[in-house]
């Protein structure tokens, strides 16, 4: 069904158009008027995709969730060593690319903004809180975690570095590049595991 | 010079108005128009301490750093073990009372909103980044830290680590009320050093 699938595709462009405009003016300035124009589509045929601009927003959170998931199905997929793929599954939770870029914060700014509009945050429904508890499984699985190792607290620890490492890439992105990421991110799991993920030298 | 105090009082409160304001609305929403009223003062007095609202937000955000700053030299100057020491002033970089809710909320945004500014965010300015270099100083003084630790990845490690736990509390707050992120710090902190800083158990 073609038709179908170009539907969607427009859905994700608008969707696209409002990550854009929340990041530069925050959930205040992405009106569907404002979208509209930065989509590139009338207002009317937004408002046929989208009733009402709570529609719109909580359709454009979805997609960084869904966006966010499809890639995580597609790293733990890679044929790779598993340590090399726990690197890369986190690596690719941070703006480590132009392409992630725009995901990645708009996740950020739409967690921030839960608390603005009373809404409860659910991290079980938070696809980065969701990869970080297959990436704590599989360190188990692969028994790397230390002895001592409290998962819970592993996993509440990892989440917040993440999020905290993709906040300051957001704002220092010429410190925070992608090879430093990576040495902070394996610098981390060799202080986790048993074993060493690689170096964190220069 | 009683008058002179009273001017910082009321550009305190002004600015405190503004942070309100910003957690609520965003930036955007902060007019000088709405931050007066949510302050109680008139449009014109407002106008006395800011001429601009670049000016208003550019002192707010100076504000969130200083307070930051104070209370951490307060809390170095405690009288207590060095280690418990250490946990405290983690701690007080956290929402963990209802009185520096607001002021920790407050910093994540001015950080995330950095971007939309086109501003550079400056780490050496925010209090929060200088604290965490005082602790990590304190923890080489102390000789506690790991032999094997790269102090440079350690201080960027915890720093993350804090925005992330800073803005989870944010957004979950009753999942991570100030008993649960001691555990995580402790967990932090004695995976970190090579002498426990307390027991992670309920």
């Amino acid at each position: 069904m073609p038709k179908l699938t170009n539907h969607e595709e427009v859905k994700q462009s608008i969707a696209e158009a409002a990550w854009k405009i929340i990041l530069e003016q925050g959930l205040g300035g992405a009106s569907v008027r404002a979208v509209a124009k930065e989509a590139g589509v009338s207002l009317g045929a937004l408002r046929y995709y989208f009733s009402t601009q709570e529609e719109l927003i909580a359709y454009s959170r979805e997609l960084v969730y869904q966006r966010t998931a499809e890639r995580m199905r597609r790293v733990f997929k890679l044929d790779m060593p598993p340590k090399e793929k726990i690197v890369q599954v986190l690596l690719n939770l941070l703006p480590s690319s132009e392409e992630k870029r725009l995901e990645v914060e708009a996740r950020l700014v739409f967690k921030v903004y839960t608390r603005h509009k009373g809404d409860k945050f659910d991290a079980q429904k938070d696809s980065v809180y969701l990869a970080i508890k297959e990436v704590m499984s599989y360190l188990v699985l692969l028994n790397l975690l230390k002895k001592d190792s409290d998962l819970h607290l592993e996993t509440e620890r990892l989440y917040c570095l993440m999020d905290g490492l993709a906040l300051d890439a957001m704002i220092r992105p010429e410190l925070l590049e992608a090879n430093r990421m990576k040495r902070i991110i394996i610098y981390h799991l060799n202080s986790a595991c048993s074993e060493e993920f690689g170096t964190t030298g220069w």
